[in-house]
């Protein structure tokens, strides 16, 4: 199963530079950690923000739910997901063609 | 470049039944022709909805706007496009692994 | 799985009557069925509003989307859909007192 | 009456971690009592949230207020309450059948 | 029970005057029954508006789903319920005085 | 004149808990002290949350505005104050009848 | 008594061009009417829209209600009404100066 | 040239009431002085609220925002600005009568 | 002075196409006329969207909202406008360098 | 590429006025720097704000993320970017004229 998973993060503003670089390094520890596994299938930085789209992979909703809030900085992330589901205009054309171009 | 683009589609509720199977069909096949392309990467349904994510990609943001306003629904949609950018951890597991797992 | 499913419903004021009754007694048909196939758990009128609150059971994203989409209202709704996991407290209960109370 | 409480809990993130497991150690304890005593019929906990969609039934509504009040996290709660009632199509089906299946 | 409802209507600017007119007597006349039975306990208009302040007793919910439901307007309106207690300081007053003041 | 007026409360969680307590017995002695000048005719907890709803009368916009500045959580209020008068269906019955049923 | 009074107007794109010429004849006739007997005191339009900021005065709401509901743009328009009173600057002006210099 | 001011002051509870008291009369004082040079020409109190709406005149755009910024309580402050013309009803009135009433 | 104009432009989707067309000629031709004066400074296509965002030169507002309201669009678009002036970075480059750089 | 930028600043009211200056005064040198390398195009304060809309060009996308993340302001501001073509209108404009007029 997939979802879109918006993220928008708001570490506080008087944070010591070491712990909001202790928490970037772990965030990003984590990151690879999620993408390893496949969990984490793609994610994005918006520009501008401090804020991602990613696409997740999850078995299950149990798994998902722990998965997002294995990220160091799920304390201080506001955060929304949305099931996913092939569209029809994907599904006619990995079917006339075997599967979708690689991304 | 690559851009989120979230979809709305609104068709009236009372367009006769062959306007709109006329017009999902065209759909359909404009986002075939986008797909193959690989202006169109990746889109999916959103569940419950008629609305979709999608990730496109475009040399320019003029090519990215003609693209999304060929689509036969274009006038019955409400569109907003976020551009995107590789996010840290990803470009860390790309460093430390050569590419991202496909998807 | 489970979602809880949001749905706000509005037929237009001007349906001929006749057309207005057809269409509630599909909807009603098609819940029942839902129902009994346990894909539709719960659902519960919003008091005050032609809306409701609805819990749904899903093997797949692919397979809730369908039943959503098998309403015959379905032109006329907004739908938003809430991924649900067991809560802590209740798995706390459950586990220490074999399940939930019936309900 | 059943009631469908939506809570969204916000902790304050540089509460001590030990105040937190505290809080959370009697905010479960306090969720199994109210679901031993069926006036919280059944809880979940939004995906990817530290927010809740939750059934709550109650003889008046004063009893549903004090039992929202009485969980520990209350302080910390953004909470809506939304009447609720049978949904017609419900309604049939427990006419032809006797009950809903058991949930 | 207790209950505070908004209500906005959105007659269609192009309804018939004398359709308009049939539909004001008929939801007054609804309103007077509604008052008299004493399920409709106040209403007010908002000044400068088509929409209502009213508070509502009711016995069960859906009796009051039922009574709203009733009034002949309820096609085009945006109905919001909100469940009420008495407040603690209109519960100390009453203790101390007997009752509250005639309103 | 009669106003709507709903307030919500955001007393901050980390205050003391005998500063709170204090608050709270000087907001009620006020509010009693309103009721009893027929100032604030009547007061309703909103279910679940620390809200409000309040009917109040006033000979003067000036009044009002001190009435409702002299509680003491006013500092912790997000006020908005709704004009209201008659609705026609009150007029109508009140009229028939001589006067509403005594709420 | 004094409100701020915000109104958008919505007239139909679709409306005879002769029906929109004549509604606006006879708003901006009974606005001057309004003016004339100083119940509007003041009307600007708001730059770039059909939409006006308005201050109005009145001895009773029934009357403020009366007056708005007496614009034949009425049924086209959103309005929000906000109660007025002297701002402690200004009252501290013409306590010192004995008024407000002309507007 | 008018402008319509919205401001909504946010000054921070636990301000010692010194402070706030000082803050005040700078702000009553500075007040005084843009309605003295008639660059505020109006403003009221938003009743139940510590808000205001005001009318302010400026012959350049830079001199409306520095005359802003210049209220000591501009860091508490969230404002908007919108540009205001003459209504078409006002400015009838004015042409047939000489002036607008005095306000 | 200037200012930021953002335009949402919604002509119905039924529009016969000769229509739309007409439209849109005359649109783009008086905007051309706004540009050669100098009044519309620059305008962009939001990509994705049926809408703009503008920067508008005007000696006076009643000026900006004449030509504003010049559009053949006007009637289908929702208009927003912000009040513009320098920036101060970019007074101090230009003090700096004499000029902006060209755009 | 064009981007219009919209950032919000909310620097904390308790920031010590030596901060606040050092602030200012470095985020005034980035953006001298932005603008004289032809980044950032154009930027314009918005009146009564501490806010402002300003336009960017960049060749990429990585590099229009990084630039508004080198403003020393950029962890107390909001931003949104809207990615912008050109307007029909200037380009027939500039079709016609050889060029847009300066600016």
């Amino acid at each position: 199963m997939l979802f879109m998973v918006n993220i928008e993060v708001s570490v506080p503003a008087d944070m010591p530079q070491k712990d909001k670089d202790d928490l970037r390094t772990r965030e990003n520890a984590r990151a690879m950690e999620l993408i390893g596994t496949k969990k984490m299938r793609r994610i994005w930085r918006i520009v501008g923000q401090v804020a991602n789209f990613s696409v997740w992979e999850a078995d299950t909703l149990e798994e998902l739910h722990a998965n997002i809030g294995s990220l160091p900085m799920y304390p201080y992330m506001k955060v929304s997901v949305t099931p996913l589901i092939e569209h029809p205009g994907a599904a006619a054309y990995a079917k006339a063609h075997g599967s979708m171009p690689p991304f």
